[in-house]
């Protein structure tokens, strides 16, 4: 414990994902009172034809890709 | 909210994923009472490798692909 | 398969919660290409306090319950 | 997008999440260039007999209750 | 890792699940070849007005309760 | 009922995951008392890049693939 599961659209860089678990790493052991190694995440990346908000696939709202802008992604 | 998962094995089309997340936030505005700009629909999609009932993974109990006739998945 | 995990607030009714299994397993069948009986729907449900958006926990934006006029739950 | 959920033991304050879920969110807007208003956090709590490492229940392992000195959780 | 997540219905006893992590603990480690201490097993208990097959929760089709005979939960 | 969700990293072979499968499956009949055709086991399977433990991400910190001599994975 904790653990936490991320998902988002795909496009993020490893160096992305390096500073955000550190990050939430070290806010759960600051703020949840726990220690850093019981800390696991795991970050599930997905395609814009498996996320849909509204009733529409963001393939379809936005295009491929992420990170645009003014593009919820 | 609401937050939406759907698994289900792989190969349905991008039409079939856009009228199923169309249909299932149509019926969450509905019937839950919730706007639909806040349904979000999220789909994993499996390997039959990957899924299993009964004790047996689908891969080996109807071999690869999906939507054939009497075949669960 | 499939299978569809429901994440929502607190607060719906079990008839709402039938109506909504009953449509999401009528769509799925339809537009999926799956038999009824391999559908599974599993809800989870939150108190406000566990659900947050904007960085905002949704018990000290909205107050606690649901389905209020305008308030995303 | 992006969708987090958190699980850990049971005890926590609102407080405490409150803190939590603000301070992913906005590491989440600043690493992985998101709005803060696409980022919804979802914590599910757990009772210690409903979570397990090594093949023991925390219950067992730890007794009830969380944040002690010494415990994962 | 491995982290496994068991969703049933409410009502084993803790000696029920204290027995199954340990089993499923002592498979994971023989047969995925990883450490006893790697594997995180968290329960979900579900009433079974939040859980639906072929489109019917089973609080409808089973009334409430578990383990009775002949009943899917 | 039950639903069983394995997340584990990338690697094992058909005959791990069928083997595993069948061993849960069997442990399920027999402590939670259900029949083997209820039981659904789906696994994810994840790259290292996306699971961390201790703040840090196992393609880091183990470098790529799975079942090495005293690597977590």
């Amino acid at each position: 414990m904790p653990f936490i599961n991320l998902k988002l659209a795909k496009g993020r860089t490893v160096e992305q994902k390096e500073r955000f678990v550190k990050a939430i790493t070290r806010e759960a052991v600051e703020i949840l009172n726990v220690k850093a190694e019981w800390v696991t995440v795991v970050i599930d990346e997905y395609d814009r034809d498996n996320w849909a908000t509204g009733g529409e696939l963001h393939s379809i709202k936005f295009g491929e890709g992420c990170g645009k802008m003014g593009v919820e992604d």
